[in-house]
């Protein structure tokens, strides 16, 4: 069975998230429909992340296995064809072959993930799903000093959902950088992997460090606390994007290689 | 009756356009049901200009007449709840308190637009509705070439929709630039005023340029033809935003300066 990378942008407006489930539609499920429209095959398509409902991806990548041998432009223009059909707002950027040993999550080396803030008196038209509205004035050089005490490998029980299934709570994290362009505040995170609602945990937290509600020494000490009630708010889904995916470029697809602390059978997380 | 300056955001995609009309919601009407439930005042919202439905704006101006007083930023505050809770993808972004003598739409100097085009294989999932998607490849700089061709005070019969009711086809268009960042390419144009879809009518012929289909001898031929046949296919709405507009800074609100051709009581195109 030849296997497929597929990269993938999706509206997550309307979907309940990555994830398969029984409660509506989902962008595993919009994929895996037009795949069977396509060859009639049912199939298991795997992400490289589980965004939950309402986030976006401008990058997500997955895997499939086809029966038959496609090229990849061929592949990604009647998968298109059939996720256009049916109204999915779900886009195949590329389809590409690859060896066998290829995993869209256990091959992956490092996500990158964004979080928009439209930081304006005035609610959102033209962006509204896509951002997170805050109408009152933030200080984002405040708020990257603060996300600077986040960087590097820690325990972070602070930043993540008690939901989330996860062995451990020790991610590194390399980069957490806070910019700003005019109204809008752009958060840009990158790790291995992230724990369930991770990255809007920070969100909601540099939110209140650009409010001067926290300072840098207060967000270092809510991580060190590990304990999520030291917080801030979770910021809501809209705002953030899974932006991409790097893999080895060796071709030494490195299985389990992004499971630092947990085991590959018991690691479940890696969504923001 | 003190008179308010509007500057507006909107997604156009489900209203039948600026206008208000019997066939759907409008949003011109959204802003008018807005006042009525804030202050029970039946009024009508004038705008700079009058666009199509599915057409965006990011910066429409409007001005309405209210029987009290109001702060700027109150009157802002309170239409914005009101929209909110109207569930309109409408957004004041600034109200300000105006003499008698602005007229939104006749003492306009200039209008600014943009026009969208995402040039990629793949279907738009984040950009649906947003842009034109085009999945062949455009030259930008051949587009921008041919674009200058129609640069300056011309008969634009040919760019005009046949439902125009403008008398005169002659306007001066200040700019027409194609630029291009990644997949995506903008067309910004300036104008005192446009005629009906005629920004929709330069965008389908540049693609036609940008294809190798016209050359810039092309265009200008199509241009003096004043042959409505000789016009490209109209572009579709989803890539237009109607972007700024501009006033006199001097407070000399020149009514009707905006209608070079027309009389002031005949010209009603000013739509891109």
């Amino acid at each position: 069975m030849p296997r497929y990378k597929l990269v993938l942008e999706y509206d997550g407006t309307d979907y309940v998230g990555w994830q398969r489930q029984d409660n509506g539609p989902s962008v595993q499920g919009a994929l895996e429909k037009a795949v069977l429209s396509l060859t009639g095959e049912t199939v298991t398509i795997r992400g490289a992340g589980r965004t939950d409902s309402g986030v976006h991806a401008s990058g997500q990548v997955a895997h499939v296995d086809l029966s038959r041998d496609w090229q990849g432009y061929k592949l990604r223009n009647a998968l298109n064809a059939h996720l256009a059909q049916a109204k999915e707002a779900v886009a195949i950027l590329s389809a590409e072959p690859m060896p066998d040993a290829f995993d869209a999550r256990f091959s992956a080396l490092k996500r990158h993930y964004l979080y928009r803030i439209l930081c304006r008196p005035a609610r959102l038209a033209l962006e509204a799903n896509r951002a997170w509205w805050v109408s009152k004035p933030l200080d984002h050089e405040a708020m990257h000093a603060a996300a600077q005490m986040l960087v590097g490998q820690h325990d972070f029980t602070t930043f993540r959902s008690a939901h989330c299934q996860a062995i451990s709570p020790v991610r590194t994290l390399d980069r957490l950088d806070v910019s700003r362009d005019g109204d809008l505040i752009e958060i840009r995170a990158s790790a291995q992997s992230f724990l369930h609602n991770q990255i809007r945990s920070f969100a909601g937290t540099l939110k209140l460090a650009g409010e001067g509600k926290m300072t840098p020494q207060d967000v270092r000490a809510a991580l060190e606390a590990r304990d999520r009630k030291a917080c801030g708010p979770v910021a809501p889904p809209e705002g953030l994007y899974f932006m991409q995916v790097d893999y080895p470029v060796d071709g030494n697809w490195r299985p389990y290689s992004n499971l630092e602390q947990d085991g590959p059978a018991k690691a479940v997380a890696d969504i923001g």
